[in-house]
């Protein structure tokens, strides 16, 4: 029997390290991961925060970890998912609105003019977001953002939008919660937007969700109260407005911080800004499985960020080209 | 040996309920609540919720609930707590602002002149809010309002202002928490101003927690990031703005709203618009142990929710005397 037993043993180690391949990939922990720099700071972090006898122990309630989203747990590229959304939205609507033909931005939607769409900035897609994303409940909304989810495909990798979410990054959100961290997205996107499909893609509910918002305005309704989105912006989650929405809306400074643009550089400079913490940024050098920008991309810039993590220690890239073995 | 071990749950079970006094003071749930409709509203809706085979049950990651602050956890006369500290930030700040002997409001804080102070309503305070809760750090304000509460005394009761938190709702939040609900304050009253004490008196931690804030500016600040309390308003959570702002930040109807005045009225009906919700109101009935108000109250006035929930029945009056064995 106990000579059965080694045997069953010795069996099923072999069975457990088979799938482990030569650069770490298929490990047990943060699997899609390559043996190198970024996994063992991620686990060395992990190590440090929760083992009482490190120095840099961090209690569970102070153990907050903020992720951007967009660039950071899925793809941003050519542009936004949620301009797509929006511009899809446009399409659909443009039957009821005959003036979009003539009018910009509307117009260069519905021509697929995309070089004159994004020629003005963010700022001048305003009115599309407006048409798109205010005047209805909440409910509404993301009653339309979830048909759409369901329907539409990114071109390139004719994927489902969700589907274009990072297998590495998830796996990461997944070590950390399982850790008895407290993950937050904080994200330059629409809070409502995302609050439909992140909690099932991320294990993130609705309230660690920060996020851009226009303002909302609750109405009694005769009895059947509603709460319905405003055309007026409440907050744009993006630079500076992400240190403070952490400040206003979770009260602590997070000990972790992952983004992958310049638009997460205030977020990460007040994470690390204290012992033990730790910032990271997924640098997209990977053209052949999805993206490789930096510096002189519109969307999502990585720049003055990057240099910033070139001076930091305790700032690390992840060059997602190296330190993942799959990328969705 | 198994007479013994009956007999010692004889004797363990009547020391038990040795302790229970008639009115159910000292029972082993909600101890501090006397048997009666709420105590039995609160078991019910517990039970209703948390049970897997009641039709009323709801999965844990819906379990929120939202408590007003003052008036519904801790006191709020002759008026809120927060102004007394504002006050007497005023009074410590008034040898290096000369010019307040004459201005107003300011002369009326300098001159215990409260009759003028109140006349012209909340929004008249808005210059001594300013001046004591802006233009500085989180953290330095934060160290002001904690060195506060160590020496500050309520002048009728002697007690320190944490000490007046009701024991019956602390009661009640712990049952929620024991039974997997997310347990949040929503309250009128500064952010940051009850983060300094609630995580500890109501085991709510500081991202569990909204209120009214100030804008916050985020700072590079040469390396040491700083984020300092701006004096222009960034919401105030009150009224409709409790229900907006529910849905900005949890992004989840409570299933259990409580308040006790018609600042809470939108929040409680946004919370039961749904079918297994409940509200339920602190009606200030008992001037002896606490102070009896309602619907002539300037500082928490119950008048057009007091209404409404003698109409519905999803909606519980706690009647202070009656339903509390003890207050604080």
């Amino acid at each position: 029997m106990k000579g059965l037993r080694i045997l069953s043993c010795l069996l099923l180690s072999s069975v457990s390290y088979a799938s482990v391949a030569a650069d770490g990939c298929g490990s047990s922990v943060l699997p899609s991961w390559k043996d190198g720099e970024s996994k063992t700071a991620i686990m060395d972090f992990v190590k440090q925060t929760t083992d009482k006898g490190s120095k840099g122990f961090v209690p569970v309630e102070d153990r907050i970890a903020v992720f951007d989203n967009d660039g950071t747990l899925w793809s941003e590229k050519p542009y936004y998912f949620q301009f797509v959304f929006a511009f899809d939205q446009i399409k659909a609507m443009a039957k009821d609105h005959p003036e979009w033909k003539t009018e910009a931005p509307f117009k260069y939607v519905l021509n697929d003019d995309l070089k004159s769409l994004f020629a003005g900035g963010v700022k001048a897609l305003l009115p599309i977001i407006q048409a798109t994303h205010s005047d209805m409940t909440v409910e509404a909304y993301q009653e339309t953002v979830a048909k759409w989810l369901e329907a539409a495909k990114d071109p390139r990798f004719n994927k489902a939008y969700t589907d274009l979410t990072y297998k590495p990054m998830k796996e990461m959100l997944a070590f950390l919660q399982d850790n008895d961290f407290k993950t937050y997205i904080v994200s330059g996107g629409g809070v409502d937007f995302m609050r439909v499909w992140a909690p099932q893609a991320y294990n993130i509910p609705d309230e660690q969700i920060i996020g851009s918002a226009f303002k909302y305005k609750y109405a009694y309704n005769d009895g059947k109260p509603t709460i319905i989105k405003q055309g007026e912006i409440l907050t744009i989650d993006d630079k500076a407005g992400k240190a403070e929405n952490i400040a206003y809306i979770i009260g602590k400074k997070p000990i972790l911080a992952v983004g992958n643009s310049d638009g997460d550089q205030a977020m990460m400079q007040w994470a690390t800004s204290q012992p033990n913490a730790m910032a990271m940024i997924v640098h997209h050098t990977d053209e052949a499985r999805e993206w490789k920008y930096d510096r002189k991309s519109d969307v999502g810039r990585l720049d003055k960020a990057l240099d910033e993590a070139n001076k930091r220690d305790d700032w690390h890239l992840i060059d997602m080209k190296d330190a993942w073995c799959e990328v969705y």
